[in-house]
């Protein structure tokens, strides 16, 4: 193989960039386009194809870019496919790299796009992938508290408002708040997940180009299809367009799925997307941080000195270098932490990509960073967050004496309510002489919290309800990932 | 009518709170508070007739308080229904004003109830008629620019990229390319439009009560429903909860709507979704004010001195103090700006609640602002924004004129690679030559952009299906309001 | 005195203006013009006597001009000088009262100057006066804070690292921490303030204008001036412009006081300051919100059920509306939630005054909003915290029993090192036998406290020298308030 | 040398910490504890000589050490000092490193510090090394945007507002501008670096410890000091601590200097103040990078297609992948979108170090990766900044041409001003007859660019007194870096 030093930028003429500049505009982008080469790979693999199925590549040229393109997915997954400082970015490089090996091929497959269209397909592609894989993270963590919950479902716990005891609470409902929580955050990304999951291949610099590209056949080969229910996301296929030859349906390849694919379709929204797609995507992730917020804020205040509610597992508990006697749920606070991280880059991506012109502008760069970290955060904190929750031990004892009388307050004042009383009457009396509330026996605590049986109540929490619904969702995900890994093999085998 | 001077808090005893405290803790609040007055009725209402329900209101109590309450509807329909300093909040001043006039039924209506899910309540409705109206707006900005796209559909405009000179585009693929994008927003404004659209009423101070509430019935007396198509939202009803009387089955006023309620189930988790439900919202409003930011950038680029692509109505224009001869377009610039209010608001709302223990806090309140002013600010924008691009008119001689030859460097590679040539040496080709290339003439031009017929190119916009897509959200939006309005009709003349 | 209705924009030629987009534009910038009036008639007044002195107004005119500014200043004290709707701003306002009351000379006073210079002359001296009530505000926090560290300055209180007793601290050493930050935060609040301290008044739209237009005299005339010292802030004077008479030299009316004039020279960079010198301005009261915001963490923390180590005034205190037994410190939940909501402010003045070109854009108007909300969160933050210092009381019983064997590790490790055992070795010596540690007397505890006497330890908190130095900080800020004050009366009696 | 492997973490007991866990608690923080190796260094060293001075180290306990962190020094420099998963930070490290190689003594260095105090005075020293770098840098584009002043002082170009053209302006006042711009971030940053500056060093976990630790004696050592003028920064020195030895005054190795050391007093405020001062010194950093947005707005602006008012040198530029005719000037777009990325990170600090109780908690290790990347980002802005402003080159033809009539308007209606007329009648006489100005030759347009001479305006830019300011303040960062790397040397060989 042949060497490939000192590769030509793909626009570059007789001048030479500066060292310093060409350093500020790359350097840290190399490290996030590393992780889009296979993606890059993927991407132009469809649009070989795409060529190809136009007349714009022969057979035996889309074949060889095929095999230059596998080749340099093989190198990567070895790590021998490495970005370094003077490669512009993922694109000229593996332009570049088919050009030197496999030849004129390589000075083909850029026809009829830009690295606009180019770089937006390849992270659309790689998010998908990252989204997926939070997805799961996102439901495991639901389960595991859910498990929690139905564990511990009757175990009394206070329920507090203004960080003051306030009133009597389970532990199964504490944690069944958090499962709703996840729920709720699940339904919100599916439709995130169906607006990143749209094909902007074919749309070129941002103005489309004077050629016959088949841009649903691309998005169909790339897996840019959403579910045949009708309920999510992107606008119904149009009939293929003027050109396209009869034979080799797009998509002919999976007969027999209920798939339909999904394509950004004007040009020029493709890249004014960019940076508004990206910090929804983001806002979707800000939602389960705050979720896994609050989570670790409970549990920090649950576990303090003075409480100790719940004791966690030591092998996930570090100690201080000063003092002794130290166990620290380090772990809590640096999940705690996470959700102001995103948020400034959910702060980063709206302001950066506002008060530009429409098209692409460099500054868009800067938006993978704050994407590529995001996920990589959500991901780990939730995968975190899990192994927190299985090592969460309620201390039942301290539990019980936490129950102490005036939690019981309001219950007193509407057993005087049972007995005819108003209620804001009966508020007052009781408020006269909280001192008067007699401390409950564990039977009595049991009793109440059970009989509390209105929807969403301690003792009607529709756990069973919950644990459907998620099973529900976990099918969804799963499927869409089979799909998803099915569209790549095929790709690659195609 | 009895003087109602001097009220007490809900929950005073003894002690007078400090006044300079009372002013901080409440005053900014109250102005937000009167835009509850209606939808806290509303709630209360609905908790009336569930406690009549459930029996813990006689039939003629619930009559007196219905009467109260209608007053209080119509009091504040006329202005007169003034929260002012010394009123603690709202639903302090509700209760007072029963009890003052209505006597006992007054310290009888938050029986199972507390501010905090009250509050909740009245904002989710307040929120749910504010979303409806932006939606609508937003749809309506959508048409006006998808009838701006039809008008001037192959009218040519330069593509820039880095803020230079592209390729060539088209007036209709830069409008349709808002289109598209609202388009976009609004599919992920459904889904948080149903996140909002939940019933959080008789989860009480968080942790539920110990009475046989019946949320499903207030849940639908108050629309917390969705439509029936089981793409969107909330978990599905629970089989009534013991104790519930068999006859009056919920909702039976209804028969014929084939909607389900939507009950945020876990009592805990209606108070741990403050912060987090509004700021889901607001992300939603940011996607739009988004879109409106670049089509401002944009009107501003292109009526500058330099460009005069657009001409902006002159009663849409506003002056200079001291140059004569100005003449500005303001209003692009105040819509620019508004996604960065937006984006303000959105970070306080994050995390003003973030690294909060479980359960209602009263930080909490200070998201009542954030999120009035954001909903308030994206409905004006929008409405404004509609206005402009009503107002807009290209400017067709600039536009031709403004089609300089090296905007079709692109198509005149791809000339050479119709000849065989590959693309990159194409490019290097004509990009040694630039000057060479001739300008064209209207015919030549308008030829061009009409035969680049891919999905989303100049020549293929796909208009009409947008234009259906349009009409179908509208519907449904449409359908989605009137089904409020009588839903509200509906619990006034219960 | 004649009706001033339906007066004419500045600019106004032909066209009306949109009744709608004037809405938008104006309306809820009026309610901040309002607050702007003072201080634009102060800014006029001097550019009045700045024409006068450059022969552009003749005495005659100048007085008549001072007369109706006067009227205008008692008529906005009587509350009788308010903006509406149609009012397109402040300054707008001033020169249609002007002129219509008093003929000719109201057409002359814009005369050399552009709203631009002026709305920006009128901010900077609203906002100098606000942060002269925020320094004192600050400084006097911090004196309570510091007395109530004097008071219980060797009580002793667990210090908590990750929510977990560590070692044991003083209530002293807590109080002082906040006074020593809110030092810090004066500090900086200095050289902001002298950053807000430069006169614009002259640089007109951004560009500067053909006349001889004597700023220095103007600036002068306003007090933008800062202390002989040379510590801080603007470029030093120049020598007077050509033109400009040598009679009357700028500011002989203040011969004693040994201030110099402090202008922003640059005529465009006054515009491009804008949006910048405010988001340093609220970067500033964001240092003090941050303080206020652990100290109302703390105070929470320290009251809550559990601890009871404080307790808070029951006048600075609230109850609940459902459960009888609460009594909440709500006001430092709502201290703690302001440093997010000037937060929010800031992010706001960064994102929507970048990727702009130098010059004024009207986006700039939406500045004004987050500056004013920011100064007035923040004053009245530092008041009420004020407050709640003075009505907390440690709880001297619960201190000394919270003082639990464990909190002494560290000191047990120290004593085994004193013996000549390795720190690393006598940490794990104590890690391996924590129960073994006995609880300690008063007595023991007090002088343990007492005796760890490095600087910046429990025995040895410099409260005296922090005392020296908020007294300096006080005066300063006395003085420079007077300095103002006078100023300000001069230019009236002028 | 003996192996290192498999160290113990400084607090372990029995347990072992889940590898997920460690993880993600110390992955990508090991990155950013590689950066702080030398600064731990030099905080240990000074430690070591402290312990030495009150006893608690024998002098050759302190060489010992001395001669063990000198080698962990020089194995940084040659890059084999690593960092790597199973190291929990860079002081664990470091102890382990010295008691593996020199036995006892890497037991002792711990007396009487925590990590907490430790890490602190790592980054505080660190950050000053970055901040003088920044502060250089600053300077330097400055004296660029200067020089660019000078040489073009009395070119003409359109000013702008509301992107139009609004009067005539200098290529000298737009440069001069920034100028200005950067005198004022350079004053806001003295005081910040002046907080950044103050020594934690001492205050242990953040309670302080019962050893006689000379806290003055490591603050001068480690050049924790400020010039003797009085202006800035810290608390005045305290009288040495009780206990202290009489002889060895701490810093007595430094008689010439006139330099104070400046601590930061309080215990428990070290650590309150983390979050604090790192969002202080972003919030410094941001104001730059709000000036160099600017800048690179204009030059996008004024470099477009239709302006060509500047030239960027080609080696400054790039091209497109697609479109042969592109030169685009991105480093401008990735300079523009800077101050985005870092507004982002000053969220994050100020988000996520709010609603925490006092004392460490771990969430504030996410504060390091914002402020380091902060640092790093303003800094090669700084300097890219400056070499796009050398490789700036106005289009004096260009220039001229864009000097059409209109701009001229105002100075026409001042015209009417000295014939007599009143301003508004003027201006509204030219606003009629805005046509008929007429086009002014080079030699017109020159004079009366010249002839504007009030401060500020075009013939009067005051370009030798900012001169002036900039060689003073450069002068004073010279000499603040010398002495910190007399300070830094003086530690080594001590």
């Amino acid at each position: 193989m042949k060497k490939e030093k000192n590769m030509k930028k793909l626009w570059q003429k007789d001048t030479q960039l500066n060292k310093t500049i060409e350093a500020f505009e790359t350097e840290g982008d190399l490290v996030l386009d590393q992780k889009l080469v296979e993606w890059d790979v993927y991407g132009t693999l469809a649009h070989v194809y795409g060529l190809k199925k136009i007349g714009l590549l022969t057979a035996k040229e889309a074949g060889t870019a095929q095999k230059g393109l596998l080749e340099i997915l093989a190198k990567n997954s070895g790590g021998s496919f490495t970005l370094s400082k003077g490669d512009e970015d993922v694109h000229t490089k593996i332009e570049n790299y088919l050009t030197h090996n496999y030849g004129e091929v390589g000075k083909k497959i850029h026809t009829g796009r830009s690295r606009n269209d180019q770089v937006l397909t390849a992270m659309r592609l790689f998010t998908k992938n990252e989204l997926l894989k939070i997805w799961q993270a996102l439901l495991a963590l639901a389960k595991s508290l859910l498990d929690f919950a139905k564990e511990h479902e009757f175990v009394p716990i206070p329920g507090y408002t203004h960080m003051q005891k306030a009133m009597p609470m389970t532990v199964g409902m504490w944690a069944a708040a958090f499962v709703e929580s996840l729920a709720d955050d699940s339904k919100l990304f599916e439709i995130i997940y169906g607006l990143n999951n749209q094909s902007p291949l074919g749309s070129a610099a941002g103005f489309g180009v004077p050629l016959a590209l088949d841009r649903e056949y691309t998005a169909k080969l790339l897996g840019f299809t959403h579910q045949n229910d009708g309920s999510c996301c992107s606008p119904a296929p149009q009939p293929p367009t003027m050109g396209t030859p009869a034979v080799g349906r797009p998509g002919s390849h999976h007969p027999s799925l209920q798939y339909h694919h999904s394509i950004q379709q004007n040009s020029l929204y493709c890249q004014n997307s960019r940076g508004k797609i990206e910090a929804t995507v983001v806002s979707g992730l800000i939602g389960q941080l705050q979720t896994i917020n609050k989570l670790a804020s409970d549990i920090l205040f649950f576990t303090s000195s003075e409480l100790k509610y719940f004791t966690v597992d030591p092998s996930l508990c570090t100690g201080s270098s000063i003092m002794p006697q130290k166990q620290n749920v380090d772990i809590a606070e640096l999940l705690r932490s996470k959700v102001h991280l995103v948020l400034g880059q959910y702060t980063s991506l709206v302001s950066l990509s506002s008060n530009l012109i429409s098209g692409y502008n460099r500054d868009l760069q800067d938006s993978k960073k704050p994407l590529f970290e995001s996920l990589e955060i959500t991901l780990s904190s939730l995968q975190v967050a899990n192994l927190l929750v299985q090592g969460l031990y309620p201390n039942y004892q301290k539990l019980y004496q936490s129950m102490t009388p005036e939690l019981f307050a309001t219950h007193k004042a509407l057993e005087l309510v049972a007995q005819g009383m108003s209620f804001r009457q009966a508020y007052q009396t009781i408020g006269k002489d909280i001192k008067s509330i007699q401390k409950m026996s564990k039977e009595e605590i049991d009793e109440l919290l059970k009989t509390s049986t209105h929807i969403g109540s301690t003792g009607n929490l529709g756990l069973v309800k919950l644990e459907k619904q998620l099973k529900k969702e976990m099918n969804k995900v799963e499927k869409e990932k089979k799909e998803f890994e099915e569209v790549i093999k095929s790709l690659i085998k195609y």
